[in-house]
């Protein structure tokens, strides 16, 4: 099998269950309990959360530890206001966790407004420029559209937020960047960032959400007071353990995966439009994550695609895991893809074990799923028009 | 080492971890993509949600699953009522999971009441009732205490609740019941119910919430919509199989488990009263999970014989890990404990691979501990008047 979903979910790392497991069967002890034991899980957990921490090149005390990038987005939108009105500005190509926010957020009363994209997914800061103002509390623009891999100018976005609305926090969602490009968010000057460990080979279920020194954050889950009182519950130390695990054996491998991976990723475009025809590519390949190359064809559904190709072992998506299965037509919309390309998207994204012969396999598996696509087409509607990409003649 | 706090947290059943690798490792797909591979992720977590449900003796639909028991609290508190005020009753010996959201829910404009409990930690039931009327809303009264182990008499409650406040809603904290005790929330009247795995050997990170079908719950985490929109975040798949594994492994297993632990627990109680003076035992020995045996020493303080026992390889806590680093005194009010004793709680909970040679170990352990701080205290006070509980001359 082929894997070419890795923006949904990665494979374990299987070297990290070695440290799962050691922190499920002999560390097992809850952090909380006074025990020397207990402190023992507890120095653990502070070392893990300082990996994160160096990772993004912050202290160990601004990463709080959720349970996903879904939740770590809720805290960064939901608890980080003392405001009870204003302005908030969030992309809108965001994530369903960010977007979904922002609209309860605006049910709260806030006056939400969603910055425009370029075709891209791409924040347009011309735009946003003119959004900003000195109403706005909080903006959040992703670093890595999970549907395109489109990079976001977070320096540039900060700078223009400190000029032109100096009260507002800066939220960026970075699940799709971390691991993956070099982040370092004291010079990106963001105030909040998230991150999740199942997109980089570590467990699900286990997250983290930067939160710069001295930004305030309400309490999301009430209790014990783990986290800083941001969120209560038992830490999941072996999630925690192998997460930074995963964290410290790879990281030092972040510009050399990255130019494997955009190798990968050039020589699929190559492939796609030297092989296709009437193929819309909707991520720039000059300024975006080279782990995600989203392409629509017009002639058939992504989904249909999606099963077609599964059957020749290669797995893709169509877009966003977590909203493939609504029927909603937001990003398409906000990339202003029109509706003849709209239900044929496909979103290919790597890892660093992918290899050329799979993206060979991927595009082969493509051309035969098209070509049993159109035979089935021609038998059920005996007409050439409606088949619009199709092989190249070569 | 012997452990003797399980109610704290418990040492991962190995057996699971098979379970937690296939789901990583192989079968590792987000199940809300679109491929069969990802359909097959998404029954496997149907299946698991039906393992779960049968163990509570309820229907799948009715399952969520979350990240922990604080958190099925706290959407069992904060996102289950429709009216914006209301009167809310919760137990002043609940787990700070619950305690905290109905502090929380008073900020929020709610009228909030707590109801005492006895001597034991158990609800009481008359004066429950006198608090019971139309306006309230909702109710919370744990199980089983975490503390004491009182088990709660849930379907006397129930009734109560529903003759004397028909609109009131029936949380009720499992996390120290589920798998010791036998449940059936069909028969209990309970409309929310949580649980947790780490305190069945089942892996951290994950719990589920009861909700009777037609309970209204509004979203708690925004997303992706899983978790039927109220927690949305990709499916923490191998931790949700895990905890199923566990469950359906062991849950025929629970009045064996029970009857085994009672053994133990009945066998500390007696070693105790034989082997000390002065000494509060703050279980009921009748009507009480056997899994927790709570106890006071009015001589020495809980935290500095936890660490002497743990010098002598013996594990317990000084109540739940979730208020042990708290200077809060909550729990000893609530329980009518005195000042000379508060201070000096022990609280010995077990799983049911603990044996009797373990708590005779203990108390060999305890019997040293007090010796030798008895002696401390003779040299630094020269006062034996202070030492109020000893070992008994035999």
């Amino acid at each position: 099998m082929i894997y070419l979903d890795n923006a949904a979910t990665t494979q374990l790392d299987e070297k990290c269950l070695d440290v799962f497991r050691e922190y499920s069967i002999n560390s097992y002890f809850n952090p909380s309990a006074l025990y020397r034991k207990a402190m023992e899980s507890g120095n653990a957990i502070k070392k893990a959360r300082n990996v994160i921490a160096r990772s993004l090149g912050v202290k160990g005390e601004e990463i709080i530890f959720t349970a996903s990038g879904s939740e770590g987005d809720n805290i960064a939108l939901l608890c980080s206001l003392r405001a009870k009105s204003g302005k908030i500005i969030v992309g809108s190509s965001e994530h369903s966790a960010v977007y979904n926010c922002a609209l309860e957020l605006k049910l709260r009363g806030y006056d939400v407004v969603f910055a425009p994209c370029d075709k891209y997914g791409r924040a347009d800061l011309e735009k946003l420029s003119q959004l900003l103002d000195e109403k706005v509390v909080l903006v959040s623009i992703m670093h890595v559209c999970n549907e395109t891999g489109a990079l976001n100018d977070l320096l540039a976005i900060s700078n223009m937020i400190k000029a032109k609305s100096p009260r507002a926090l800066f939220h960026s969602d970075g699940v799709q960047a971390y691991g993956k490009i070099p982040v370092n968010l004291r010079s990106l000057g963001v105030d909040l960032y998230t991150v999740s460990a199942h997109k980089i080979h570590a467990p699900k279920g286990i997250g983290a959400l930067y939160c710069k020194s001295g930004t305030f954050l309400k309490t999301f889950v009430f209790g014990g007071g783990q986290e800083n009182g941001v969120r209560s519950a038992t830490e999941n130390v072996p999630s925690i353990m192998a997460f930074a695990d995963v964290v410290e054996r790879n990281f030092g491998k972040i510009q050399e995966n990255y130019d494997k991976v955009k190798g990968l990723r050039d020589h699929l475009y190559n492939r796609l439009i030297e092989t296709f025809d009437n193929l819309k590519i909707n991520t720039d390949m000059q300024n975006s994550s080279p782990y995600v190359l989203s392409f629509a064809l017009n002639s058939a559904r992504g989904e249909v695609l999606v099963h077609c190709l599964e059957d020749k072992g290669v797995i893709v998506g169509t877009g966003s895991a977590c909203s493939a299965k609504k029927s909603t037509k937001r990003i398409p919309l906000a990339l202003g893809i029109q509706d003849d390309f709209s239900q044929g998207m496909l979103r290919v994204s790597f890892c660093e074990k992918n290899t050329i012969e799979e993206v060979d396999a991927f595009i082969d598996a493509l051309k035969v799923s098209l070509q049993e696509l159109i035979k089935y087409q021609n038998k059920s509607v005996g007409k050439n028009d409606c088949i619009l990409t199709r092989l190249k003649l070569r």
